[in-house]
């Protein structure tokens, strides 16, 4: 089953981090931080009805950040255990997807502007989905290895470990 | 920019859904429905500790549900009303990637029994994450055009007005 699937990025972040070092870990901590998804120009029809949702997921690839793909367990920023890959959020993955959950401040034309940003500048960004809490907030969940230290979320930065 | 990336399965759904008409339209409408996520041998490890989450993001090739490029604008499911391609979860998208925020109910082998399932059969699969409520519940978010037809979400199915 080699089957291969290719993408095309719709758009590009333009983020303060340049760099994977020191980058949030994820909105929930990134505390604010601004930034813009600008979507190019063939796809701006796509955002009509967007300025309407307070927060969207960002679909992007992880263009810098990979792992040998036998790199099927690893040691996660939030922990120092070595954990299964799928059981972490960590950018070196077989397919290399991020998923961002960001405040959307503002529609300006075709720039996002959002909040709370966990990604570097230059970001190519595959697809944009609307946040719904109907659809997707959880109640009751259980967060796994999580659970222990997503305390630690606040003062946990990227440390460059997944550079490329 | 016309930037390629190519991904490759690390996994397929197994589903009660053998077509997309009929389908929940979202995991929550999808009340309890079965199925198994098959994680292929090589990346088999990757589920170390994923035993642990009570839920999982699943991302996936939307492989039967595709538009026209230019179809940028589309009347979703529950709505009557043309909307901007990314204010819907349509499955006809530039890059059709789906996200599904599923149950896991138990880690088999490299089986994941999930429910809510609302995906099809022979769905390729592109990655798993760890749901955690810290990263991933919004309170107070606004749903946009949702907020008025999200009530219909139960009663209503995939059409097959996106399939191929």
């Amino acid at each position: 089953m080699e089957e291969k699937i290719t993408f095309t990025p719709i758009g590009i972040v333009h983020s303060p981090y340049k760099e994977p070092k020191g980058v949030p870990i994820q909105p929930a901590g990134a505390k604010g931080s601004r930034g813009v998804i600008e979507i190019y120009p063939e796809y701006a029809p796509g955002l009509k009805d967007l300025e309407g949702f307070s927060h969207i997921y960002v679909l992007f690839h992880f263009h810098k950040g990979r792992l040998p793909p036998e790199s099927l367990k690893l040691v996660p920023y939030l922990d120092d255990k070595e954990r299964g890959l799928f059981a972490t959020r960590a950018p070196s993955r077989p397919n290399p997807i991020g998923l961002s959950l960001l405040k959307l401040v503002e529609v300006r034309g075709r720039e996002l502007h959002v909040e709370d940003l966990d990604m570097i500048d230059d970001t190519p960004v595959l697809d944009i989905k609307p946040f719904a809490a109907r659809f997707d907030n959880r109640e009751n969940s259980k967060a796994g290895w999580l659970e222990g230290v997503i305390h630690k979320l606040d003062e946990t930065r990227d440390d460059g470990r997944f550079k490329d």
